[in-house]
C-alpha cells in the first residue's frame, strides 16, 4: 500500500484524482505494475489506476487472466474497476479508503455479491485507510 | 445497430465473444467509432467493444467527456461498461439483447439506479434483440 500511496501522490501533483494501484505476484509479492489515475493525461475516462495496471500486465504476459496476482488500491474500486478486477480473475483485492460516493465493493452496486459476478476476489478493505483518504481529501480541498 | 451487428460478426470470425459497439454523434448520427470485443486479440480483459469506442473517441478529441454522443451496443452492457458509459457522460445508450448473466443496466447491479451513479444516460433496450442474441448464441453453440 506504500507504493500505491506514492502513486496516488504522483497523480495529485499531476492534477489527477489521486488514486494509486499496484499489481503484485500473490506468492512472492513482486511488484508487476504500478499506476495512478491518468484520466486527464490520457483524456480517457476509463484510465483508472486499477484498469491501467491490469491492462499493462495482461498485455505484457499475453494472458487475459491474472489468477496469480493481487491488487492494492488506495480507494475502494468503482463499479467499472470492481468488474475489471473480477474479469482479470485477480486473487485478492486490498483497498485503502472506503468510498460511499463511488465504491462498488461494499457500497451500492456491491458487484461481488451479484449473481452476474463470476469471479470474486478475496477482499480486505480499510488498509492505511486514514492516509489513503487524506490524500484524496487534501486534493479536493485544494481545488475548492 | 446494423453496424454494431456487423462488428459483432467480425468479432465472432476472430474468435472474440461477438459483441459490437458503435459511437455516434447524437445530433447528426455520424459514426465516430466502431469496434468489436478485442479481449483475445489484445489479451486485455477490459477490451470490451464499448470501452474501445469510448477510449478511441475521447483520445482523438482530447476530451474525457463525450456529452454529445450516443452508443449502440448489441448486448446489454456489463458492470464495467455500464459504468464507463456513465463516466464518459454519453447521452443515450441503445442496446440489443438483454443479458441476465452479465448485464448491469436492467439486471443485478442496475448501475444507473445506484446512488453511486452520477450520470445516467437515456436507455433503450431490446433493439434488434433477436438478431443480436442469435449472433451470440450461434457463437457459443459452435464452441461447445
Amino acid at each position: 500500500m506504500r507504493l500505491a500511496l506514492e502513486e496516488a501522490r504522483i497523480g495529485a501533483e499531476r492534477g489527477e484524482v489521486p488514486v494509486g494501484a499496484v499489481l503484485v505476484d500473490s506468492e512472492t509479492g513482486e511488484v508487476l505494475a504500478r499506476a495512478h489515475n491518468r484520466v486527464e493525461a490520457d483524456t480517457d475516462p476509463t484510465a483508472h489506476a486499477e484498469i491501467l495496471v491490469i491492462r499493462e500486465v495482461a498485455r505484457r504476459r499475453g494472458e487475459k487472466r491474472l489468477v496469480d496476482c493481487d491488487i492494492y488500491v488506495t480507494l475502494e474500486p468503482c463499479t467499472m474497476c470492481a468488474a475489471a478486477i473480477s474479469f482479470a480473475r485477480l486473487k485478492r483485492l486490498y483497498f485503502g479508503a472506503y468510498d460511499p460516493k463511488g465504491g462498488a465493493v461494499v457500497h451500492a452496486a456491491r458487484f461481488y455479491e451479484q449473481p452476474t459476478c463470476h469471479h470474486r476476489p478475496e477482499v480486505v478493505g480499510g488498509i492505511d485507510e486514514a492516509e489513503c483518504g487524506e490524500v484524496l481529501r487534501a486534493f479536493f480541498r485544494a481545488r475548492r
